[in-house]
C-alpha cells in the first residue's frame, strides 16, 4: 500500500466490522478524510461500512459518493464491473 | 404507486435487466429525474442499474447519490438496514 492509499479502505471479503475498524482507526489517527472502495458484490457492504461509522462511531460526518464502471479480464472475456466510492470527512476541523 | 412515485424505481428481486428498462422507459416517456431506490443487499443491483442506464441507454445523465439506514422488524428485534438512493438526472432540458 502507497503512502497515496493511506487513507483509503478497500472493502473485500472479511467481516463489515473489519473495516469499520479500519476507518475509526484512520480518524482516531488524525486524517480528515477516508475513503471506502468496493466493487461489485462487496458496495452494499461498503455502504453500511459508511452508516456504521458515521451513526456509532465517527460524529459530523459527511459522505460523498461517486460511481464508476471498470473493465476486468473475466475467464473468457472482458467483463463490466460496477464500483462505488464513499468519501467520508470529517467535519470537525 | 402514487402519482409522487412516478419517477421512483425500487430494486428488489427481480434481474437488473428488468429495472434497466423500467428506468429508461421513464426517461423516452419524458421524465427528466429518475430515482433508484435500494434496501441491503439489493444495493449493489442498484449501482449496476445506474451504471448502464448512463453508460448504454440514455445520454447526458448525471448522477447524485444519498445513503440512509432504515430501522425494519425482523424476526425478533429492530434492525438496521442501509438504504441508498441514486437520484439519475438527465442533462438534456
Amino acid at each position: 500500500m502507497s503512502v497515496k492509499d493511506e487513507n483509503v479502505v478497500f472493502v473485500g471479503k472479511k467481516p463489515t466490522t473489519a473495516y469499520v475498524f479500519a476507518v475509526v482507526t484512520q480518524f482516531s489517527d488524525g486524517q480528515n478524510e477516508v475513503h471506502i472502495k468496493a466493487r461489485g458484490k462487496s458496495i452494499n457492504k461498503a455502504v453500511d461500512i459508511a452508516e456504521i461509522v458515521r451513526n456509532r462511531f465517527v460524529q459530523n460526518v459527511d459522505v460523498s459518493i461517486g460511481i464508476s464502471t471498470e473493465k476486468l479480464m473475466g475467464e473468457r472475456d472482458e467483463i463490466n464491473v460496477s464500483c462505488e466510492s464513499l468519501s467520508t470527512y470529517s467535519t470537525l476541523i
